[in-house]
């Protein structure tokens, strides 16, 4: 079942050694059939040179196998979680990116210093707070699941394609697998400027208008980037 | 028409990401005929394995498609204004590359700090004032390209074939499209070094004596660097 | 004698340039048989691409070379020392990659600071003591290795595979020669990550309850990442 | 003449992109032969995909071209008082490697912080004083090696195979054309590594104990490093 998805959250997940998002098995990507509401995501701690994309995993919304051999990853009641809370997104890509695990780590939110930051992220990109030992001792997959819909309190994640977990790394999604991808490697190449920025003794975030400019010239009813009207 | 200009700005396109100054499709490469004032750019948001000589758009200088089916690149304006006022540039070179992104987002001109430099760039490379919201709101990108020009001031940008706008990034020119990607990956160099350089202490220019020497020792009436009498 | 354990230390070996953990010939690797108390170790001062397995160097625990043309490395009094005393390991690397040096050049243990660290390392990665002028000029290499277990004081070597030799680099051990590697090159990205997120001004360690959570959903009894279920 | 040594500075010349320590034309490398004071030097300016072994330039300790079409290295004349002053060596290398060269820039010597450096590096890598505006405008290159060899103030330069030019970049030598580019990767490495450690916090040199074993191990009449009695 959900033969072409696989193929696609497997080549997704396959673009992260790629573009060097991972080491080892340190991250993984799903994504959502909004029609039937399941979700294909990689096994658990299988190395990338021997994934297959019929090792992909198929589950409900609830988290019940429906399909596969292996373990789905462990990370899975997060990407659940998101796909239950946030109703637009169709692909998620966890993973331990080390310029965006840095900011997670400091627990600190990464300024828009940029206008590379501005055509995908509007505004800064937040770090969830802490969680609780009981959040952490109890479904502590799940619980980074809310603790980051908590850290969104009803804004738009279409607008703020991901996150970074305390102490931990980022999350991002789009609007498909390697839209998600995408993001992931957006993200790390802001993450990186952005603690070179501070270095050089900026803190003060970009000017609003410069991040409207950019971020609507490329998301929204008026866009004009790229070759159609309306681009992602 | 201009097939053969057509052909060397797609080449100069396709070193971007040879040189690792690109991410994705975050960057342009434009040349200029003065013989008849036509400019070939890269089409906007198309990516780089996936473009072709063809693809690139021919403009006149008031920005009207002559030939090409593709939008130009969304930065058109702002290499238009360029080629209008600095009259010897053939070629310009738009990236988001990192280290002179991160100069460029801290709103800060790079001092020269050693020979490196001084073989290229003729003084410390200026950084843009911070545009207007009107200057964003309104020809946001004929008006980077004017507070360009404002920058510079009526000094020489045969001298000084580079600037950072700020919050933004880099953009480099030179003789012909691929001497200006070859000032871009400099300056991505320059830039990299110069961020280390004052991390380790060091604020104070070098001494305008050793700035002379190598940059005289590599252009202008006495080079001696190189094969021939004059070298770029 | 050992050949299959020779080709493991072999490929072992080759895994570190690989991995970007040696510059030249700047680490070795070794594996124990505890059935025979044999240790064999790469050859001293050998490029890696002229490495064979058969070069391999066939050792007892005094330090008798058993098999082998060639001197085997000159740190293999520390191996050595490290196999009599930690019981349970079977493989040791010894390289001077980069980020992990920098922290025993500045004589700094590394802190945990999120959950890539709390994956493999169960508290914060010690440094050693600077050795005494005599212990330097006598015995040096085997001196290393006491330095080394008075450092761990009797705390469990297999909850914290690895270590940093102040002003030297690390030494890391598994539960087999690729083991070990593995634990190198993750020993590296938590060192290049623990340096940037005090660099952001974060110098208090992670959550104990976090650093418990994520130590012991891989390693131990209750263990639930991966595909078996005990997974290191 | 001298095919043999034009071919080996032809191949120490390719090492230098290969090890990642140039870009574009910004190195070059020489070897001399002692019985005859004949010097083989890199041609000024170009690229190293053009380049070729019968491209080489012979000169004799004067300065004065013996056989070659091309012009030599615009750096010929420091290459040459390095030759004349330090009487063993046999190669030097010069390049812009970024690492060295922001050490340059800053004006610093590099401290001796681990056993990496104490392994090829005798003490702290010392950094020129400034020329003079004289010194600069006449006979330029031919001062930087005066400057250099000023530096040295008779100490041995057998012990400390490099030096930083002020404001400029390295020159590392060696017992041959290779072992020259040798010590220019090993310094790149250091000067990273040290740029490092400081950043920790760390600004007080190794123990000299530490720095006499690891260099006298590798270098002199008792080294037992390798698998020969004298290794370089």
């Amino acid at each position: 079942m959900l033969e072409k998805l696989k193929q696609e959250v497997y080549e997704a997940n396959m673009m992260l050694p790629e573009y060097g998002l991972v080491t080892f098995t340190w991250g993984n990507v799903s994504a959502i059939d909004r029609e039937t509401n399941l979700v294909v995501i990689k096994p658990s701690g299988v190395e990338y040179n021997k994934l297959k994309a019929v090792d992909m995993v198929v589950l409900d919304l609830d988290g019940n196998v429906v399909e596969g051999d292996l373990n789905p990853s462990s990370d899975t009641p997060t990407h659940l979680e998101l796909y239950r809370q946030f109703k637009n997104i169709k692909g998620i890509v966890h993973t331990h990116s080390p310029w965006a695990t840095i900011w997670a780590q400091s627990g600190k939110s990464i300024n828009a210093y940029g206008t590379t930051h501005a055509d995908y992220f509007y505004g800064p990109i937040p770090c969830t707070r802490k969680m609780t030992p009981e959040e952490i001792q109890s479904e502590y997959e799940l619980n980074t699941g809310k603790v980051i819909v908590e850290t969104f309190g009803g804004s738009n994640p279409d607008h703020m394609p991901g996150v970074l977990v305390n102490s931990h790394g980022p999350f991002t999604w789009g609007t498909d697998a390697k839209n998600a991808v995408h993001n992931a490697v957006v993200l790390e190449e802001i993450a990186k400027m952005a603690y070179y920025t501070e270095s050089l003794g900026k803190t003060t975030p970009m000017q609003p208008e410069l991040l409207d400019k950019h971020f609507l010239r490329k998301h929204g009813a008026n866009a004009y980037y790229g070759q159609g009207k309306h681009n992602k």
